[in-house]
């Protein structure tokens, strides 16, 4: 008899159909004398929905009454799951984040996991329920409903398997596991069977958005392995564990629709970059992550996700006003990043020449010992994906280029 | 600087326009001093919806997994609520019924409150915020959400007052008062600027919407008067308050649609009916309360909730496998009931006559001292009702008939 742990997402639940299949699901691995816990999402869409009413009322909505309004998603998930689950003859009860034991700082909207206390969901266990716990919140030391960032509910997953020492963590979605790039833009990707958390982290982060990047991060840890896999097939998906020797990691591309790149230009050849590099970073660094940073004489840029510019925006202004000799461009860009490709064997000026052959514009190219990340526009990013995956992943030819690490690209 | 009470309706809140009405009304309160705690409703729609996808999964829902479900729309409201407060520059918070303190017992879906705790709210009060509460909902011993029953949230307004010794106690709903009857039915209704806790209660029990019944019941036994008034207007309202000597109740009329008028008819005369009568009580009374209960020597008959059918359904069919010599009959029926009319003065025959003139059927007519109830067709409801305000309410000719109370009508 095995604990374990499953976490279903929002396109899981989308519907009361979907919510009675995957109901039929956990009463199968109910049936065969598990003890299960099911962490849910809120169905497909509405966290989006209850964010669009508050920005309508505020354009900067309070963080602390955000988190309590973006929480109910999970709430309305959780119990017409263990309704499903009832009328399936199974004896289910649900769990808020609080109910769960799930203690969390103050950090609203983006909130750290300080505790989970897994007694009561191990006592309803022993009693033969089936327990469901609503994903992506916690509370604070003051009863507050917190969040766990978007697509938080993995790390409500991970969190819980690490408290209950679940034998499995299963987190299910709409994919069959973690592929060479998403199916849904490149028809035939290739399934990963394992993978690193390091490398899954890499792709978690780049914008692959089969799991959120903290709870990778949360599992690598603590030592914590699960598999990916989807909620409508019976398939078996990717295992993300504790690789130690990588010889070959499978390579894989991730795309993040939502970037921008922001280019600081100085009209004053003979400024010094370095002062106004480590300022420019003093400022965001606060704030976000940077990638994709690259400086010259004469200019510096980086990327960072759409929302967290909007966040920093006090510190570009405070730059742009310490600093007269200076132009700002900001551009909306899909980030492509391209992970486990061993970096020995990237032709950074084949990329460059397969993407101008296409007419598509190559704003940025910065490698890094982990990755390549390139800039391209929102409306040549499935296009550039599916080149990309063509030449580097699907044709099985060996990659005719020499290295140029350089980050030189037209 | 008086402490507020207030509770807005679902359709106060139904939109995002009418929650940034509801908060520049608020406002105007806050900035005249005064300390204010908001109760508030789910948006006008949001909880039967809730309801009609659990009963999709299940006909008989988990009532516990019932009311974590339909507590989240009082979560939306008061989360948009305070954003829309803070929008306005008011230092809002809001507070879920568990975390106002609102302790109930065990009675899912109609839960009693056994205690308030006024601490924490009165702790914010002084901080100078108006705090929102999520209304119908409270909190169990072991942490589980309950709710107070449909209209709840005008019994959270009443327990809040009390707890917090409130100076005033507003209800706001979408018609400007109580009323001789529904204005949305008879235009020319008049408004009654005071009427009795009693008074009020009977209406409410006999399916006037404007208040839950218990939340007049706790407002009358708690000695707290409150106003019940419009959001849309700025007109004063209806006072319900002790009144000691109401020589002159204002007549008024409410409608119930959704009732069952349920009769049993006896095939053997010689059946004693006194035994079958209390055997049915018996079955029926632990979950229900009966209405406009006749009896004489070949059958009897009463009115009960059409939800409450459905729950009574296994105490029907044990009472008919019991009696061989019954026929059971049940009828969708709209009840309307004359309130604080003087009894010695309700002419039956003529309301008899009026409405076979109007060929509107009569099902059953029971009068008590307190009121009169009659059985119309669902389809007739509203025509009856103007009818009945045109002959009893609004002529104000002497009511020209006798008394007769015995009950006979044709």
């Amino acid at each position: 008899m095995a604990l374990i742990v499953q976490k279903f997402g929002g396109t899981s639940v989308a519907d009361l159909d979907c919510v009675r299949r995957v109901a039929k699901r956990i009463k199968g691995d109910w049936l065969s004398g598990n003890k299960v816990v099911v962490v849910v999402s809120a169905r497909a869409g509405l966290t989006d929905e209850l964010i669009r009413k508050a920005k309508s009322l505020n354009e900067s909505p309070s963080p602390r009454e955000l988190d309590a309004l973006i929480s109910i998603g999970e709430q309305e998930s959780m119990t017409l799951l263990s309704i499903a689950l009832q009328t399936e003859g199974v004896p289910a009860i649900s769990r808020t984040g609080a109910q769960a034991g799930i203690l969390t700082d103050f950090a609203f909207n983006n909130a750290n996991i300080l505790s989970v206390s897994g007694s009561d969901i191990q006592e309803r266990l022993n009693e033969g329920k089936v327990v469901i716990v609503a994903g992506f919140q916690g509370t604070n030391a003051l009863g507050e409903t917190t969040t766990l960032g978007r697509g938080g509910s993995d790390l409500t997953a991970i969190a819980l398997a690490h408290a209950l020492r679940a034998d499995h963590c299963k987190i299910f979605t709409d994919v069959e596991g973690v592929f060479s790039t998403d199916p849904k833009i490149v028809s035939n990707a290739k399934k990963l069977d394992e993978i690193s958390f390091d490398h899954m982290f890499l792709l978690a982060s780049m914008g692959s958005k089969v799991m959120q990047s903290r709870a990778v991060s949360f599992a690598k840890d603590k030592k914590i392995p699960f598999e990916i896999l989807s909620t409508f097939s019976d398939k078996p998906g990717t295992f993300v564990k504790e690789i130690v020797e990588e010889k070959t990691p499978a390579p894989s591309i991730a795309l993040d629709r939502d970037q921008k790149l922001v280019t600081v230009q100085f009209t004053s050849l003979n400024t010094p970059t370095s002062p106004p590099l480590s300022r420019f970073l003093d400022l965001f660094q606060p704030h976000t992550s940077l990638d994709m940073l690259e400086s010259s004489t004469d200019q510096l840029s980086f990327s960072i996700p759409s929302h967290h510019y909007a966040w920093s925006k006090h510190a570009t202004d405070a730059f742009l006003a310490e600093t007269t000799n200076a132009i700002l461009l900001v551009k909306d860009i899909a980030k492509i990043s391209l992970v486990g490709i061993p970096s020995s064997s990237i032709p950074i000026h084949q990329i460059s020449n397969t993407l101008k052959q296409s007419n598509i514009n190559l704003y940025a190219c910065v490698p890094s010992p982990s990755k390549i990340s390139l800039a391209v526009d929102i409306a040549n990013a499935e296009s550039t994906v599916s080149l990309l995956h063509q030449t580097l992943i699907h044709s099985n030819d060996p990659i005719p280029f020499p290295l140029n690490l350089t980050g030189t690209y037209n």
